[in-house]
């Protein structure tokens, strides 16, 4: 079973705007910004109980976030559960037919592992894994 | 502030391949299965951490769900937050320049009190604020 929610990624296209936005929306600053040059993304975190929302934003047009603005205009990405055993996980899930976009963890944002399931296999959702390094 | 993530909402064509699927990808049952009739879904919950998955499937084409899944296919549809005090949290909101589709609070499923903000004002994403009965 996954632990819980770790957060939900959300793509934006005016990082300064959404950060505004979301501020506002969810009565609190955000505590951390950080860029991922690996996946060509500034990112911005909220604490909401257990979980994260993630702002997500291109900084290339080879981001994953700036072909689905393109696709699907901005809003909602991803879903990300954390898990405590991230090759097990990967495991179990082959075994019962789900598809990855990755299979093998690589370094994600906020010092994760981290795992992308196809959404093909799970319902238009596109899904991350994630383990604390 | 909000207090947590109270559930994501997942739009489905058919409850049935995706609660079996939902099962698989989250190793385990869903602990509670709910008709609501005022908006024409059939949901089923899953419980992750201290959060929910609700997958909505529309049981009229009057349904919103439906209309979401003609538009944009099956895939995740809103964020829910759990808050201590709706009406405050309305009023906040709307003073912030916030639009909300319903402003006055109506019965949701799992015994809640919710009011959904409209996503043209929330970068795109479809927002419910529920307060537990």
């Amino acid at each position: 079973m996954f632990d819980k929610i770790e957060h939900i990624g959300i793509a934006v296209k005016d990082m300064a705007v959404s950060k505004n936005l979301f501020s506002l929306l969810l009565n609190q600053e955000p505590y951390k910004e950080e860029a991922v040059s690996s996946e060509n993304v500034n990112t911005v975190f909220f604490q909401t109980g257990e979980s994260k929302i993630e702002l997500l934003e291109a900084i290339s047009s080879e981001s994953a976030i700036a072909k689905f603005i393109e696709k699907k205009g901005e809003g909602i990405h991803h879903i990300a559960f954390a898990v405590k055993d991230i090759l097990y996980e990967v495991d179990r899930l082959k075994s019962e037919g789900f598809v990855f976009i990755n299979e093998t963890p690589k370094q994600g944002a906020d010092n994760k592992l981290v795992v992308f399931l196809h959404p093909k296999s799970s319902n238009s959702v596109l899904i991350e894994l994630c383990q604390e390094r």
